[in-house]
């Protein structure tokens, strides 16, 4: 039985040693880990020596400065773009997804309107939560493979550009990821916010914003451990000098009644031209998108306070200015504008209606049941590899809260293959009362580095 | 940010589900071990799933029924060799390793002397510490590489036989090893436990005796820690149904006086003798011998306690039966059984002579430095794939508590290459005061898997 420390000292990096560093408890120089992460990244450190520094970092945590040095190295394995010469203070949000968020769309063409430019970089959708690219991509000829000349200049000249992660964003985290998904080293807060910020970093942004969100459809289902997350992404985003704020918001129902990606669209879209959606108004969609645009466009020094840049923003969108600067964007990145004036023809005709068995008012919708159910219904993906049928989804036409009657319809199902829809399935993430419950809370709180300041102002 | 688990539902084994129940702290079925290990050795689990693995049992730890589990899928992942037809208890020692430790040259002859059949395999030396095979390996023509058909007919005709691992034994401790070097999981007591002893139980034994070593020499260093491996390796030995003890021993001086292979083995023959070695009495091999091989005779059912076993191995120590055993083993594995007569040819004449500076009492000898120095002697290995030289070590002519005066002989040095003799590095590892310290209990306690029990009786 040997110390094995000691016969693996390679020259430059001994890894066994950073190792047992953390396995024992203990902090790694800001150098330690940039030289992990580079040596990683060359294919000089195997995938069998990172795992197992994945797995003590997990169980022995990271330190906000080992945080730092973890999302900057690996913000530094690739390109960071420079916006220096896009006139304005360049803001991003970036949200921890659920089902049904698909405030992306409204908020980047609404804080853009007012002034505030927004280089926004998205993902895709795995599982039960959807991922904006999917949305967009839902729109005929929507191109959200621009090349970073291209999204400069959309930037600059519309205002707000949203495409997808190209391989020259941080590829460290690309590995890293692929790594943890498998060696079941994801649900860590450090790693988790390096993952998010090397890539919002990169983007060449000046301030970020968060939305944090908590609850059965969220990533994080206890808010205890939200709050974490939200504290370490806004410690660790300040660390490198870019303001940030995160709010916490509530993903114990589906945000909006629109769940898969050309109904979510379609629901953007009358949001961003003042009608009511399919299924009904959405003032869950319009309240977090009007608190996230406040922050971005106090941030993005275009308004004195959150609630002066909620007040301007709620006036962009009123007046159709957002509509308009959308429709800007969707040309500029080759989709067809033309889904502005019928935005429905995104899910077509409903395949499947979903009534209610007994009259009441609804108490409760499971986002993770209906998540999932988009997942078979083909709007979603199990797999990475797996394609997604752009109109199919749900739209909710009663939410929590409503009153119902028996044979009244819950829900409508879209699909281009019919024989994929299970009203049962979507039923059952129902739950009829009685009586009224008590409507949740969905701005929960905010925070800004400094401490929790408590929930931003609602309509 | 999705949760990984629900889309790696291999049908199965779901590997990552396995990673993240043992990283939470749950405890692993014996079914799910099973799986896992077979899973490895086949190739169908990927190092990077087994490091994660491995790192979260090392920082959670593994119940003794995990252990119990993860050494019986180690122990057959290859042959396990039935010696019932071999009579007699087949007993066996193994021992955490140390500088200076040659007691399974001693022992195994002694206790084969005494009626009990020793099936022993033993390894190399890596590092500060030696290894069985090296030492047998100073004897010109001794064949360590017996096939398993020759193993079993040197014991049944000898009583004794002493070989090394063979790729049939436990491959899987073999794979599992290498990736713990590499990956900073070696010192955990579970997985060093499951390591010793899924090849141990391999060789078919009956009973087994433990020398776990504590001090500076020691891969222990620390008493607490060795008497947790101690107390694991008996109750997990025992969870097989195979009758264990340990001895907790001493490992903060060098055991003997000779360090090095050639110059080991010849102390050992000296000692088989009953001769004076080089440097002067070993009391201390003597006493650890006996007290193992008390043991030995108690599990073997040659004693009725280990008190009457290390009197009857004291009778035949004193009566050169242990010797004879010697002889025929080095015969029948192709030994040149001539070095008995003439041990000291195993190192040849001394390089150079350590001298003491001053006059005084020797209060302290550090056996790391010692260990450490022998490897750049070239008595040892930096790497596995070193070769030894086998003439190369050490021979003590003081010990600690022993007077010396100004130009005496500490130590004198052996090499067949003189150029890399380092008197300053042997000289620096003695410790001289003006008094003599209280010297250190050599046997310090005893567990049987009831509880710890005390020392062993010394001479």
């Amino acid at each position: 039985l040997q110390d094995p420390t000691a016969f693996h000292a390679v020259p430059d990096l001994n890894v066994v040693r950073l190792i047992t560093k953390k396995r024992d408890g203990g902090a790694l120089a800001p150098d330690e880990i940039a030289a992990l992460v580079a040596a990683y990244t060359a294919g000089d450190v195997p995938d069998y020596q990172m795992s197992a520094f994945l797995m003590a970092a997990f169980l022995r945590g990271l330190s906000d400065a080992e945080t730092v040095a973890l999302t900057r190295a690996m913000l530094h394995s690739g390109e960071v773009l420079d916006l220096s010469d896009v006139p304005g203070v360049k803001v991003d949000k970036h949200s921890t997804g659920g089902v049904g968020d698909k405030v992306s769309l409204v908020l980047a063409p609404l804080v853009a309107a007012c002034g505030v430019p927004v280089p926004m970089i998205s993902g895709r959708g795995l599982g039960h939560t959807g991922g904006t690219l999917d949305k967009l991509e839902a729109i005929p000829g929507f191109d959200v493979r621009l090349d970073l000349d291209r999204y400069r200049e959309v930037l600059s000249t519309v205002g707000a550009v949203l495409i997808g992660q190209t391989g020259e964003i941080a590829p460290a985290d690309k590995e890293l990821y692929g790594l943890r998904d498998v060696t079941g080293t994801v649900e860590s807060i450090p790693l988790i916010s390096a993952s998010i910020l090397s890539k919002k970093l990169a983007e060449g942004i000046d301030a970020l914003v968060l939305d944090v969100k908590t609850g059965r459809g969220a990533f994080m289902k206890q808010e205890a451990q939200a709050r974490q997350l939200a504290e370490t992404l806004v410690r660790v985003a300040r660390g490198f000098g870019t303001p940030t704020v995160a709010l916490l918001t509530d993903m114990d129902a589906p945000l909006g009644r629109a769940i898969g990606n050309g109904p979510e669209t379609a629901e953007s879209i009358r949001i961003l031209k003042g009608e009511t959606p399919a299924g009904g108004p959405c003032d869950d969609v319009v309240d977090v998108t009007l608190a996230l645009a406040g922050e971005m466009l106090w941030l993005g020094e275009a308004a004195e306070s959150p609630e002066a840049g909620r007040r301007m923003a709620t006036a962009a969108l009123r007046d159709g200015w957002a509509a308009g600067v959308f429709q800007e964007i969707i040309e500029a990145q080759s989709g067809d504008a033309s889904v502005l004036d019928d935005p429905d023809r995104l899910m077509g005709e409903p395949v499947a209606t979903v009534t209610a068995d007994a009259s009441g008012f609804v108490a409760d919708i499971d986002p993770l049941a209906l998540g999932l159910a988009a997942v078979d219904l083909g709007a979603g993906r199990a797999k990475k590899e797996d394609d997604v049928d752009p109109k199919a989804g749900f739209v909710l036409h009663k939410k929590p809260g409503e009153r119902v009657e028996a044979g009244e319809t819950l829900a409508q199902i879209y699909a281009s293959d019919p024989s994929r829809a299970d009203a049962d399935a979507v039923r059952s993430a129902f739950r009829l009362a009685a009586r009224p419950a008590t409507p949740r809370r969905l701005l929960i709180d905010r925070f800004d580095g400094e401490g929790w300041t408590g929930s931003p102002a609602s309509t």
